[in-house]
């Protein structure tokens, strides 16, 4: 759960009253269920869920719509608060996240991809997923026949690429954390030509960049793009993972996967929150991404 | 409910990763209910409790034993998120605080007050109490032919003394803001002398400085006390409610009744945790706290 608070000031030591709270569902995974909800695509959204604010994710996800098996889980689910001040400066306490229940989880993913067409997995890794953990959840999504995407960092995105995950989405900074190179292409190209993975980097406002076994492409936004960046990943994924699941995403389609992702996170930054996305503001961005094949070859 | 995060450092505008969360029932009443119920005092505690915070307070009062009534409330029970870092230094985040169960929460206290030998009031006001709650609140103890006492501030505290409660508990800047002179012992003189109540003035360090009908009374420890003050004027309360219950507290014994409550504030600077008391410490306390008679009258 999200909590933001508006204060006049954070200063630490002091005691600072809050003016509002505002509480909601949040995490990088309910961000892309609401994105696609949106989008009025059907989603299932699975997570594990404990103690009270287990309770509270639950009553608002069904107050959103959104359908979700929740994992009943012994660890409380974690609430990350964010300070805002007057000046619009965003100071975020984030707790850290611990489950029990992998193994139901598992099952859980494992039962529902039989009405699936796409897997995303998206998220930090909470103390409590044993190693391989992510490998097992991207195994069960190729032994569906479904894609599989996956927006992680650290080690557990370099098991979803070697266990053959279709999309990784990682930023600028978690691609170098796994592939130390100061040249986002190469480092991206080089996932892709060992394990066959389209890797889809974002970079802020300066958009998108993608490697496939096709090909090299640079996505940029034409105008420059004003908000709330919070979620614009999560936007980006939700968007591969609608076209990946229509059995869209060809050798000729690639380009406009990527110019409606580009522009279904151009939306969400237009949206003062996490999760949700302008669709007005999509329509007006489909027309103002540039999708550039580097190579010439899509 | 009360949130401690446990942080490297806070710094304003960053991500800062919490190290660990405890989350446990807070509040002025919460803690002067805990100290009297550690003490073996039979006590209710009664609150409004809303969403799914009020859950979880209602679940951690009866995981501590403490009997309470806790009435339904619309608007979700407030969390106070403080921030505790490296070097110790505390930030607070208090969340604002509404009730809309106001009608029913005097109903339950008019209602429990035939079995109660005293009435504590203890708090800032919340949003959703109506003009003159406080002198309902006084008005319903006096009814039930109980001892009142009552530690607020502002409004409600002028509200508690007019109504003729027995005690109010100020600390000297509360004191100050309600009747502005430099000197507290004038200050609290007055309203003693115009309404007939016991004002026992918290002094932090320096102890407790105390005016009744019948005479000025200054206690203080003996020895420095090092530990945490968070609640140390809850357990004052506490200790003064629990020798007014007793009928004990007449001309001749109220520098015990004095002695007493602080040394349970002693006691609970001693703990680390608010509205706990070290029981050991408080026997120790007894003898080491120093009770003067201004005027030479008790």
């Amino acid at each position: 759960m999200d909590v933001t608070y508006r204060v006049e000031r954070l200063v630490p030591g002091a005691t600072v009253r809050v003016g509002s709270v505002d509480v909601r569902p949040g995490g990088k995974g309910v961000n892309v269920a609401r994105v696609l909800h949106a989008l009025r695509e059907p989603v299932l959204l699975a997570a594990p869920a404990g103690g009270e604010t287990g309770a509270e994710l639950r009553r608002e996800l069904a107050g959103l719509g959104i359908p979700a098996r929740l994992v009943p889980d012994a660890e409380p689910t974690r609430r990350t608060v964010t300070t805002v001040d007057d000046d619009g400066e965003a100071t975020c306490l984030v707790e850290p996240a611990s489950i029990t229940s992998w193994a139901e989880v598992l099952t859980t993913v494992e039962n529902e991809l039989t009405e699936a067409r796409a897997l995303v997995v998206s998220g930090s890794t909470p103390t409590g997923v044993p190693p391989l953990g992510m490998r097992a959840l991207v195994r069960a999504g190729k032994a569906a026949n479904v894609p599989v995407l996956v927006d992680t960092q650290g080690p557990a995105l370099v098991e979803a690429v070697e266990a053959g995950c279709d999309v990784v989405k990682p930023n600028v900074h978690e691609l170098e954390d796994v592939r130390p190179d100061h040249d986002p292409v190469r480092a991206a190209r080089d996932l892709t030509d060992r394990w066959g993975t389209v890797v889809v980097v974002s970079r802020g406002e300066e958009g998108v960049m993608a490697t496939t076994p096709h090909g090299t492409w640079v996505v940029r936004p034409t105008q420059a793009v004003a908000g709330n960046p919070t979620g614009a990943g999560d936007a980006l994924v939700a968007g591969l993972a609608r076209s990946f699941a229509r059995d869209e995403v060809t050798l000729g389609t690639f380009e406009e996967t990527l110019r409606e992702a580009v522009a279904l996170s151009v939306a969400a930054v237009h949206s003062p929150t996490a999760g949700e996305v302008d669709l007005a503001a999509y329509d007006a961005a489909l027309g103002s991404v540039m999708v550039t094949n580097l190579d010439g070859v899509g």
